[in-house]
């Protein structure tokens, strides 16, 4: 049986952090699904549509690496898609406070579905999609934060 | 002189770590008041009334368990209704971070009063109303996460 | 039945955070035993006597309020003296993450007896037994950070 | 060359922490600027000419504090003032953690600004803003949480 | 070419929490390997071969999961092992911290051996081997802290 | 008056994060002494002479670095050498929490020292000495921990 994983997120936009991550889980999985949620209540942005774009072009050489969008809960989009795990990246104990509750939960609610987490390289950790919007916003310097596919 | 102890919070919804944390705390005080708070400025999935059904529901066999709504600040509330404590559930860290801040002022503002803390046992630490009202949306389970009687 | 409460700690030497946490619980306790855990391969800086001694002369006004010495698992004292709650403070999260683990499997152990924690005071956070050692061995005002009955 | 510090935030309303912060590294640095940072976007309880004000009155007898407004990135505005330092004050572990986000991304960004932390009065460490905000809401006593100089 | 995971410890002893672990990581690595580290300045309770023998009993009926010591480096043991993945346990946010430096570290020398981590189960997180020391040390009942193949 | 800070440590070695701080901090402080402590109930791996050397190595073209060793409480080795300013790095919460207790110790039994941090850079943050020295004994590669400086 194939192992699939699911990475999940807003990607709002994707950071050098997450596609750190992604590429050295790569070898882990057969197949990841980079999966953006839609929130209809979340306001974003960047439209889906080109939040999906950039991290299509940021993996294209990658043959296991898939691109989605989904919406709802995450372990059901785990079980339509034969996903049994959830792959997340862990910066700073926040992160894992925030991590440990959903993961828990989904846990009780799904014991087939296991989250699986990697730690952000130390040099990426400071890396957050919110940092991202205020610096982009306020004009500054985004070379280090992004990767080069994504646009701005 | 009687020990009375006030539960504070939203309870949008209550859920089984709350329970958890009146009933073993419900021997150690003459009266607990589950108290929701009521905050015009901040809006809540359930209405007042359901939540406040809902928890006498859960607690009708126990005779020192009352449930009332209120507005304003705890510490004034609780002067109001001659409660010297303020009952609280510590789940992680993060929790404590939050609390300690709000407890520390308390006790700045009013050294009368104190805010007496209980362990959210391990298997109900990773259940938030938050997470609840997540799972609710999505049409997940909730039948490990929320006491039979709240009725969703 | 009455309200017994451990306080169990090493108190080498007691602070002015301990004396704190104790003066503010005792209206919510009809007892509170200042329990000094004997740990036979833990060395101390202070003998068990002269910890004693301080802290009897601390609580002497305290008719609610007695001191001693006990060794082995503090759930098991808790049994021995019909204590169900163990008192404790809390200072940082840190500590919390340490009182957790511990009351956590306290209460896997035994579900009758609750930890019961109150927030050090702001003032006294930083303040350590370990810290005042420090500060003892380098011949350093103690001042702030010991009550004056301890005469070191 | 002079070293200038900024120091950034909204200050709705300033707090007796902040102006501990200010005051103790008054001899740090040759000037320090309070900046209050404006935000289109983000609304705030209290006019920016009010905490200006506010600020201005509390260090009127400082000659190195000036107080001034702002828009865009800390680390442009630092650029545009010639300050080589951003001051901040760090009360909790939530807060180191958000503050070490921004700051080690503005040093990603701009090598030649450092964030220097002083720590906050343990007496004054549950004090925030947001706090402040809530307890007047709700009429509150505030007098140990603002100057004087804050007349709400 | 085969996923193998270097499951690392003292395992003084292996407690209900590594086992779950292990157990739910098996059907994601091709092989687990238990790996006693051995370290001749750190005393341990019991002995190396006891150790080994109750890990082997646990899971004498998985065919993908071995037992073995080491001692060094556990990244050089990775490499001699052929193994580029370590697997790690989460509890609490204290545990993040600690692994996130060491996981750091490893990556900083070895780029091709990633950490790889799941979350303890809530109802395992407060359990910890120094805790079931402490309470086997004082004749406490451990049958909810550790396999039934630890045998004390 | 001249601004002296003093930068205590065990530098047992010192890390390629110490140095980072105080070439940072360097241009902040009229004078910087890197301040070894020497504890004789704490045992090092490498002797006071040599970790003095090394760090003199280091900063042997930083005019207002200089290298000592102390005993005794920081807080008057500072007031010995006339230091209104210990200064610190931060890499991560449980750092925080631990030098926040100092600190505020410190400056309960004197105000007139403060303790100033920088942050650790993102890329050096899991960097410690009691890593190093772990690498360092099991004959791993120390040249991204260590500064060239540092032989060992």
């Amino acid at each position: 049986m194939s192992k699939i994983a699911i990475f999940p997120g807003s990607f709002d936009p994707i950071t050098l952090g997450h596609v750190s991550i992604v590429k050295r889980a790569a070898s882990l999985f057969d197949k990841i699904i980079v999966a953006i949620g839609v929130n209809s209540t979340k306001s974003s942005m960047f439209s889906v549509e080109q939040r999906k774009e950039w991290i299509e072009n940021i993996f294209k050489d990658y043959e296991n690496i898939e691109v989605e969008t989904y919406t709802g809960l995450t372990i059901n989009y785990c079980k339509k898609k034969g996903a049994k795990y959830i792959l997340r990246g862990l910066r700073t104990s926040a992160d894992f406070e925030f991590e440990r509750g959903i993961g828990q939960v989904n846990f009780m609610m799904e014991k087939e579905i296991e989250t699986v987490f990697l730690l952000t390289e130390a040099k990426y950790s400071p890396i957050s999609s919110s940092i991202v919007r205020d610096v982009y916003k306020n004009g500054g310097d985004l070379s280090k934060l992004i990767p080069a596919e994504v646009i701005l």
